[in-house]
């Protein structure tokens, strides 16, 4: 199964960068010392969930287009402790420049798909899915929308442009629900969809009466509030899509999951997902 | 104080790239509200220690040159939940582009420094100095070191450039540490200091006594053993620095700084902190 | 009224580099007589909808930070020949070397609002909509996206990530419309709305029969089947809306827009519009 | 015969940029059914002159390096309905991934190359030569020059530093035809030639009697003058040519040419050229 | 006088990466050490002709755009040891982090300026002109050919686009002068002359035969060969010029510029002109 | 024995820009003539010492992949005139393309490797050593870091961040060198070495008293001066550097050497080095 990375073309010259930015003026160490033929395995250090061994051989690629890489395991797989991620072959010296920012992305990345795949086990059988948001690394949104997805969860918008999502300060603006619905739907492309943030049931119920709205997120809602407005949806229109937001962690994952709610979107699983622990052996 | 933020120069093109990556196409639901004057304020949600004021004033400038900004607190300040940040007034419309980028950077910085400010907390009295490492985020490194600042650590090597670490592996290709040691000191700029990483008491010791070498990097160590090379370091050369890499946590960072070493080196500070938690108030 | 122009941000590198490809070394003939201060108006040559007022006005202080620019009418204003649309006052060698790459953009953008306003003129009445495609200028697709709002028209997909619209080839691909909708609507952003190509009525009532799809694309119909692909679509579902595709031009664009669909796309609205014609008298 | 196409790194970012456009954010659709080999064949659907095709194939490349391309016809190449243009065989998502901006490039500069030809052809025999302008479409000069010349036309300058264009206002500002002229020369490197914009035939008089002038653009003449400007030029100086210039249209170029000028220059070749009709057919 | 300097927007961001590089991860000697308010002169520690002015005032406000700069002389002005060349007012550590940059670039054109100028004065008095050639420091092509101006010099081709010079390669794969001139002149922008590269007599007298030629370039022709060459063109056009290249020094520049040619082209002037000593006071 | 040239990521872009710098709109006479298979060999017209064949080989496979690239001699290698250097097979338009982009580097960086080959010659048997400064080309730093290494000299801080130099500006700002040396100390990076430039030899037994400082830059001092600075330094500190500054050149630097300084820094290398002289023969 495929999880869709990104073409390169689209990332390409952001980790050029990232290799200039992490070779200075460059390598005074390793050109210290003679270059002879290496290889560098790549292993988990941990339990974790892999995500951007393709990201991790163009980093290799860019370096050397002469090295060669293969994999022993996928994006998304679930690896143990010790296991072999995969291999590099080639110049010492250019797989030493490339070390540090391959593994700064593949952890960074790995990181967030472990996390992710946390939280869509934890709510396992409910139907409900796991979104990410708008608050990725800058530079890296991309490749961390694609991280969760490895990691089991789904996209929420990837950018302001892809999707229509009314706020209460856009609603306030525009004097009303109605207003900011309609004029949206008449302004934005029709290939897009309307969300609405909530916070009471009232406010529900009126997004539920307007048929140009096709979802709402219920914004810090509490649990019993959110079973609540499950009901009212399903009685209104069973169509219209739900989603969680504010303060989810892996100890309330579940039991908001279990409110019937359809999505949970959660900032942290890329602003706040630790670096998986790998690190690349040599001989 | 300040802790010398990048010249803007550095980043801006960085942060022009992070705005139009988070707009795509534009902003449609931003852009179906009528615009008005508007003011927006960055409030601490938690106990953190803030980084990156200019940064997030930067973010400001560059989605509309007429935003006024202006700062309740500086860069490196221990804040309390609820503390106002910073307020920015102009635009409905261009608060609301500018705030996502703003505050993803604003909550990344401000988790580096508030991590990093723990683990100084944790090590006051003892001398010891806290470090970064390499293991920054891809294309946020000079960003992210100068988080590390605020937090009141050190800043370890920036790039391969700006300092020589011989690694065991440049060790084997050269044949011995005094081989590389010579080499690295003829080939490289004389502004560099060598700094060797060691794994026994008895490598520590063969550099000691060559006068080349400015400090060891004591790697994955335990205590004891650390103590040891103190000792010996001590009896040898006060003027040869001692540096703890690996696993170090703030679970272990006052006892392993209380073995006397100069430097303790942590990667988490930059790629496992949590982010910050910050958000912006509008009226 | 405002057809909400792209942010400068998005588009002055673009800007940047049309200056310096129309510049070269230099423009030695205005270097060659000497600088005075001048005035340039931009005046309509012939009956037109203006558009691409602020990108004008970008040149010019891209070119000359100090130059006086003020508009006489406003983005998607019809004009009659010999209206006076901006001005500018500065350096006359600026000026010059301005003026092509504004002129360049003006007339393109102006060109592209006329057309359309003309396609949005012969429907008028019949509530159907006029839309552009992906068939824009490569380098200009956020500004004739704009100037299509600024003709009266509205914006189908911006780009390939904001829609989600299955074609021919993605349903055999697939094995079936079914499973390429079920499909799409689990992998894609929640916030994405499915349009489907469909070529005969069966395929049309196919859609209409899966409520994961929010409708669809006519392809190259006669006029005789779009009536009863609308009068299908009314007795299955209202909501569901049609967009018709395919040869249309301003001689077929009223009667078709009389079968009833929602949408008509029009390609040459973005790749074959004739320039509209502006030029700039100087004093 | 080569027309010679621009050398492909003086566009291929350009290409790369035009792609991340039409992407965006990746393309869902596709991304949504099965991967597998697929070939697209590019047809002409109506009569038109063919350019672009090695801009074509290196979108694909730039797509997928693993493409095999191959062409059926030549740029320059006049083609009926239903011609074979190109093909493409590879990944089907690479495919449909590149279509869009390929056709966006070919039906554009096939535009021109066709327009022009049509001009190219209805002065054919009187031995006058068509020209281009600097009215092209900001970002996209190089390729537009070059389907001018696939069409059978002449490239008048490039930009603004390969050529002296003396115009009323340089002439006003220097204060007269022979200042202006001997400054331009002096001040200009030498191997560039000095052309002069004229209303009357006594200013055509005037740049006849200055040797630094090598021919005058007739602005907006009407056919009897441009006879008898011929006759003047005829009478004194042969080697100095005639550019006629303004409102030439494929009604009267014809007698345009035949008051014996040398070049006919025409904006619209590139200001309005309606696409050409191409399109993918894949299997 | 002004020598027109290129346009800011055409070498604004090369200035930038300039400054970059030279900063690389920041001045950490200048922030370790208190701000201030200061100003620096730049002052001459010889004599020469300056140049690159308004290209030191932009790498100051490129710096720091607050700063306030003031000229005491202009381009092209000769200047005695000890002048002082212009001022910059403001914050220390900027002043510092621009100084380097700054320095490197006006010494590097006013050294261009002060060699060319010992070349002009020469040949005072002959009529000849001191060219360049396109052998210029890579990334500064329009700056240096600036500074040849300023110091009195004229620019031959900028680039290989704007201006036809037919050498031995290109007569021989053409099969001889007559075609390759009448080839390059049907194929090539109107606007430009065209110039071909002889060895001998023979050759020159071809070239003066065929009206296209404008003039013919002397390739290390001894001086006397030079005086025919001068001889044989007088008595055939006296408005086809002659161009003097090779091996030209301050040696014997005036008894070349005797022989009577129009034009003496110099690579030297932009590859191997010494740094004009000029350096900044500060206080 | 290799000089490490640096990566060539890291000057790739650059060579594009200077490629397209010197093309640009395209080689009009190139063109006009057939292309063909041709070779070209770089000759040395002089005694030189050659260094960039990777930049040169990169320059020609930036113009066309397909080149075949061979080298007769190695960087760093003293040829006499006539020696073959490289040569290059291919399209004869390419090869023609590349040619002046390609040589204006070799050139250049050849005659600062040979200049520095010079000085290294002439302080031969003293045991001083060769530095560069930051007085490099803009937009050429690394390479011509390099062209100083294979010359037989050694690099000096690259940029400002890889390395501390306190000046006299920064004494009196920070009130005192101890105080500079402490803040700098522990506001830097902890590989970094501190050197001090002193005009005195108070200053100097100053500096050695501060266990911090590692070398102090003798500015300007007479070369008496000097030999005392080396005895007191002999006296105190053996790992004390001291580094020669200021009006070093081809006639004194034997006698500056010989006072026992370690190293002589030299301005000139890099920015007045004339261009060796080398050319391109085809056949």
């Amino acid at each position: 199964m495929s999880f869709n990375p990104p073409h390169p073309l689209s990332y390409r010259k952001a980790l050029e960068s990232f290799l200039l930015e992490d070779w200075g003026a460059g390598d005074w160490t390793t050109n210290a010392v003679p270059d002879r033929q290496m290889w560098g395995k790549v292993v988990a250090k941990n339990n974790l969930v892999v995500a951007g061994l393709p990201v991790a051989k163009e980093v290799f690629h860019l370096t050397d287009p002469t090295f060669e890489v293969d994999f022993f395991v996928q994006d998304g797989d679930k690896l143990a402790t010790g296991t072999e991620v995969m291999v590099v072959k080639g110049s010492s010296r250019n797989i030493l420049m490339a070390e540090r920012v391959m593994l700064n992305l593949l952890q960074r990345l790995s990181g967030t798909a472990t996390l992710t795949r946390q939280f869509v086990e934890a709510v396992d059988g409910t139907g409900a899915k796991i979104l990410d948001t708008r608050k990725t690394t800058p530079g890296l949104k991309l490749l961390e929308k694609y991280a969760v997805r490895c990691g089991g969860g789904f996209n929420h918008r990837v950018n302001l442009a892809d999707g229509i999502l009314i706020k209460e300060n856009h609603i306030s603006a525009a004097g009303g629900i109605r207003t900011a619905v309609a004029t949206a739907r008449l302004s934005s492309p029709n290939l897009l969809r309307i969300e609405v943030e909530v916070e009471t049931l009232e406010q529900l119920e009126e997004c539920l009466s307007i048929s140009d709205i096709d979802g709402a997120l219920l914004d810090n809602m509490n649990e019993n509030t959110m079973k609540n407005a499950v009901l009212l949806r399903n009685s209104i229109n069973k169509h219209f899509f739900l989603e969680a937001s504010g303060n989810i962690s892996l100890l309330n994952v579940k039991s908001i999951s279990e409110t019937g709610v359809d999505f949970l979107s959660i900032g942290a699983l890329t602003h706040s997902a630790p670096a998986a622990d790998l690190s690349m052996r040599i001989g």
